[in-house]
């Protein structure tokens, strides 16, 4: 019996999801203890690190668009297994950093394998275990990409970075039809607005998907 | 446009594939020449091996089962896109030692995902290109087992072979199912005949399914 609570974090690159995330955990983790597991794919256990590894090696550039999808998939579903069932199955509310639909927009639409065959290759890979919430932070492609280059240690560029923003457009584009595709679990955050308020309508949708940690 | 032929051995350990493989090949390869592409996965690309890798890395015993079979269809992906796909638009003869079968059996039945998911997931993996040909080299699982027991280096035991006879008849049970739901591509063969049979039956098999070869 899965008891807690997922709730996943999406956005494209920069949209500002991962700072969010830190905000929200400063101000709910004091209260909720050890009911709170935050975390973020691959999610620190070896093997879906060992995976994570080979699929950002800039030496892979031969890399087919389709192993890169099984790659993730495969990261995922160990993240699942080691992390986020037991911690469902602990009764914790787990806030989890990108989740299926990063897969759907970054490999079906991004890479143009197409969202319905990577979404359904994923379906293997969760078994169907979907969140009750995904917020999803939206942002023009080119306001993520100029924040990613402002904040971004420009020594630290891998294989993925090296994309054109016709990606990045792709990627928004489809995170936008997933939410209008599933209005009830994805709940949609201008993330252009000022930081506070994004932390802010973040809570109050968290609180409300999951009002008994609070 | 793929104009070469696709072939697949399968069978389980011990079944006496591999060294059929080699016997044909020293048979067809000095008239064939580089019309004959003879492969097997994970084919030798180092992204298929760095998958491989992590597979059999004794000390994953986290590995979650279906993390396993997407890592399989990972570097089954990269092996196609690497070799076969080019080995086929360059009209040669392909033979590989083993394929997607390969995995609804081991994944599917033997580690009990269900044959059907994984079949299913592995469409994706190659987008929904079989073999024209599949040889199933049919064998009990204790007489496999017995001779991988006498073949093989002992000190040479990785994870995958620290499993029971029961794994093995459920491979074997769903091989049979395979090779009655699709008797035009899969023939099998009776591996517990002798070597020089089995390699005979084989090649007329490749020679009755790619005749512009010979």
């Amino acid at each position: 019996m899965l008891s807690g609570t997922f709730i996943s974090f999406e956005g494209p690159d920069g949209a500002g999801k991962t700072s969010a995330l830190q905000a929200i955990t400063a101000e709910i983790a004091p209260a909720l203890g050890d009911r709170l597991t935050i975390t973020r794919e691959p999610g620190g256990n070896p093997i879906s690190e060992s995976i994570r590894s080979i699929i950002l090696d800039r030496a892979n550039t031969a890399m087919d668009y389709r192993t890169e999808a099984l790659l993730y998939a495969a990261a995922r579903r160990q993240h699942l297994a080691q992390t986020i069932l037991p911690a469902l199955a602990a009764d914790k509310l787990v806030l989890c950093d990108r989740y299926v639909d990063s897969s759907v927009a970054y490999q079906g639409a991004g890479r143009e394998i197409g969202e319905a065959a990577v979404a359904k290759m994923n379906e293997f890979a969760t078994d169907g275990l979907l969140p009750e919430l995904t917020i999803y932070f939206d942002v023009p492609a080119v306001v993520g990409l100029r924040r990613i280059q402002a904040h971004r240690d420009p020594t630290k560029v891998d294989r993925l970075d090296v994309e054109q923003t016709a990606f990045h457009d792709r990627v928004r584009a489809a995170y936008l039809k997933l939410q209008a595709a599933h209005p009830d679990r994805i709940k949609l955050i201008d993330a252009t607005q000022d930081p506070a308020t994004v932390v802010a309508q973040s809570l109050a949708l968290i609180k409300q998907t999951a009002p008994a940690y609070f």
